[in-house]
């Protein structure tokens, strides 16, 4: 059987070389690299060529008859050529921030720069498949979630849908990342002798990634109070969520009924959350290199305290993973091709 | 000048190792190494022995006239020996957890088993040498807060004492350690492939060194989140806690006020505690090495919602380094002698 | 199509845990998980129970219609299974010392105990596909190769067999190795604080697996000068290796000739070695989670002097994924199936 | 007693950081930063405000009376400012290797730019003090050794003054660095992600630090094989040398005997040497934030087969710590004082 091709543009940051790794062994697709200021080659065997290569081009885009189109590229990269190549009758998965936040005003706030693409930002379907999987089916622009917002709005949405949380008390995200999640590019914030035997808070409140779990979890702003922090690895998001529990959780298991009725109900469970017994927890490396999020959780009854540990590879999951899953569901795909 | 010799009982762990080196290049001390039951001794280069040593008892501690013992022990450890040692004539400075918690309900509670040395309990000072100097100077049996307790106090107890923190909205601390924290001993959750690469969570709620932090603040159980998580690097703990301030607290330098007035007044500031302007805070390779605590913060004023970070290297500040501080005071040398 | 079953013993440490993650993705065949003093079980989220388990039996071999049995287990465990195992109609592949080293002699010498099972040890193939392909096809007891001589042999034995070598100056073999391959259980040498922020020689050319290189490549003992090394990372072996070259090798292209008449010769190439062109070698990210051998040198003409880098994951190449390789042409599968 | 102002130039890097902090802790000199373009400083702990700044210039030199300037810079600078501090009155310390190779066309063939001070580079005296310890104390401009350098002259220059070695079978010199070697600065190469879970070859035969150890040991180019590796790690350098020996070394206690002759005999041994028992070699931890280089190694009488393990802190012995060193030297101080 034939594969279908589609783009990678920025191949060879981390994202976008995850991309490329794990379509290279979907079973339907084949992946194209889409030439753009890549950079950073790294020595390659004889005679292992790796995938195809195209210009990035509306042109490429036509002639070769690409069914979908990856941007793993900074948000203006993304803003510039998106149209075009949808234009070129591309199907876009965007992994920037570019058309998360909705409002023009939004990007702007949060990125410190205008948005040159409005009709796009309204158009753009958010591609977080366990909360908008038939919107994603039908988009034309999916724009791919971020990785923190992946991990707290998948362990935070079915509590704040339930009522779960008393939200005036707060919910604190205390979140942790791999340095991969700073992009490959040379920096000395993310030079190993700056990382190795450390560990750094880069962000109290302002994170852009904030914006996106407000959104999508209908928390306000005082409401959530978000860190994030550099962990001395590779890959992996960590968040640790800490909230008070309204009185309709009487025990740690009203709050996992709440997550099983929500990720793991019959007859359609979600393939890629788990979830753990209550008073287990998962770490990081049970995570890594798949494209689970794993949510597990502590419960004190007495004070009604609890705390939510959810995990993901932020280069899957929370990144190439998940936008794959995306273009299964655009592309019509079972929703797990290429990511089990 | 002739200096002073002190034993170490558990030099071979990690925060003995530490005192060992610290000691050594102590001014006015000569460590003496205690053996019982050290292990796992490595490679020597000829000629270079390292400090004296001496059977761990009594009869050593008198005639080669110790005048502290230092046992970084298990506790169960510290229980037996040290009245003993106390008996011979040397002040005790404890860094285990045998002696913290003040009661023996609440050392049974906490540690899962019985405390065979009430009246030692009773007896024992926590040498918090910032809060509790002067009872420090006249004890004989000093016992030495746990890592995370002197993160958590430092940072907390100037701001409960000033009535800057809401209480009943819950103070959370999210603590991360090195490897180091778990002590030098063979087991395969330290060992370095479940490590690497990872990030764990090893506690919620229910730490050991919680009750610490709740008798040194004054803190209710029921006020104060703590969770435990494990950073793949050697030495070090950070601590991201939050909290709603109080309608005290209009700005920054509100807090930044109670802190300076605490920590930074003359015209005595403490040798040991270090303050960042508002927003910026420390990471991890700020204290390595170091006995500081050091300490910073960002502010929200339109939500009052506050994040403090406090960081310090957990086999000095909070091990080793806080011993020969509490050793200073007690046998009256200058507070930062050897640690400067 | 269903899948024939296999067996794994010792598959909760890296060997094993590797086999059942690779094993799981084969077209082809089910692992089954043989319980046998197994250990160190991680938290497993709700739902997910993983592969079958069977009491580790020759019956539950024979019910089970088991085609093939891994042993990922200390080399005793290996010489007392194994037999039952073939017994009940399985194939066995080794992944121990245990059936390496052709002589019960050679056990003894490098092993320090004695052999239990000589008829087995003769019986036993060495499992290097590259150079054994057609005995492994029809063997029923497959010794797979050590990390160390994988890496080691797959460099030297093409350059030794077209005598571009002066054996007489020495080989030197300056080996590197991640820290799984110690194994899975709790050492004091292998915990996270003694091997972070670290580098240690291990073994001075005394290394089990010496001999295995000699046996392979028909060197003696004091041609091969060999040393193993600790590097602070998860997984992954990079040898160093030097040598003089003989007067047939006038240049870099001499060499690269050798190889790929050896490696990358029409119409069948060995799947899992690459070669890289004179002057570049490899990393050990370059093969980190795959099956292959890379292989890299520099030539300086004018002295004749040479360095090989052969770097494999020795959990894969240097453990179970050639092992899988050897169970693919075992049991009549195409030899890459599972591995690319 | 008031103490002897000196400078650092480069004070940002980390070797510069590491002479701060070093003469920090020096009894008799007081460390001034002199700024020229230096950048990426850390936030700052308020009242914290580190040792004395100076602009970079002749003119402070002579104003502050400074008696010696460190170089921690790339050798173009050293070049350009060297004879400017000279005149000013300074000595002049410089660890580029703006002055180490001797001749401009040595420095031409190894460095690929010309030499712009052909006198200061004839004036320069080579800082090892282990074996130049008479003429470091008279110079006015002293360059310091390499850091590979260092490691591997220490372990050889004995031997080889001894006879020891059979230099036609040719000497290995695999030698394995931290990431702080590279420098403090932005790059690809050392960006954590690149580096962390990998072990990587960068230079194999023609590394810069090659000819320092040929000028010092007198071997030839063809006689000395180095590869420069990259290990994981902030600090630490441990080569892994391997020679055949002559028959003037029966056994393992003959090479001993000469290395004791040479850095262990009464009444002044070596202080920054460390030998060990024959068959025990030192790990990067025995030496890491100290000036020793520590030497140990394994002989096969047999076959007249040697390794020899060098390990130093790249750091401190192979930079600041010799730095140091030399400044005592040529100051007058006790050679080891701020070192101990």
């Amino acid at each position: 059987m034939s594969e279908t091709p589609v783009g990678i543009v920025g191949f060879s940051g981390y994202s976008g070389a995850e991309l490329v790794s794990l379509l290279s062994k979907h079973p339907h697709v084949e992946p194209i690299l889409l030439e753009h200021r890549d950079s950073g080659d790294r020595p390659r065997p004889l005679g292992h060529s790796g995938p195809r290569r195209l210009p990035c081009s509306p042109d490429s885009i036509r002639s070769a008859g690409l069914a979908a189109v990856f941007f793993a590229t900074p948000p203006e990269v993304s803003m510039q050529l998106a149209g075009p190549m949808l234009d070129a009758g591309a199907k876009v998965i965007d992994l920037s921030g570019a058309f998360r936040l909705g409002t023009t005003e939004n990007y702007q706030r949060w990125y410190k720069e205008s948005h040159t693409q409005p009709e796009l930002l309204k158009e753009a379907v958010y591609g977080l498949p366990e909360f908008c999987r038939s919107r994603v089916a039908v988009a034309r622009l999916i724009s791919n979630p971020g990785c923190y917002p992946t991990a707290a709005n998948l362990a935070l949405k079915p509590l704040i849908e339930a009522g779960a949380i008393v939200r005036e008390f707060g919910i604190v995200c205390d979140a942790k990342s791999g340095v991969s999640g700073a992009g490959r590019k040379a920096s000395l914030k993310t030079s190993f002798c700056e990382v190795t035997e450390n560990f750094s808070v880069y962000s109290i409140f302002d994170h852009r990634h904030v914006p996106e779990v407000l959104r999508t979890s209908g928390l306000d702003e005082s409401e959530f109070s978000f860190t994030a922090q550099l962990i001395p690895i590779h890959r992996g998001i960590l968040e640790t969520i800490y909230f008070r529990a309204s009185e309709k959780i009487a025990s740690a298991d009203d709050l996992l009924a709440i997550y099983r009725g929500r990720y793991a109900s019959e007859p359609a469970p979600e393939p890629f959350v788990r979830l753990y017994p209550p008073g287990q927890v998962p770490d990081l490396q049970a995570v890594a290199h798949t494209n689970f999020c794993d949510i597990g959780f502590k419960y004190d009854e007495k004070t009604r305290r609890a705390v939510v540990i959810s995990a993901i590879d932020n280069l899957v999951k929370g990144a190439a993973g998940q936008a794959i899953q995306n273009m299964n569901l655009a592309l019509g795909y079972p929703e797990t091709a290429g990511l089990l």
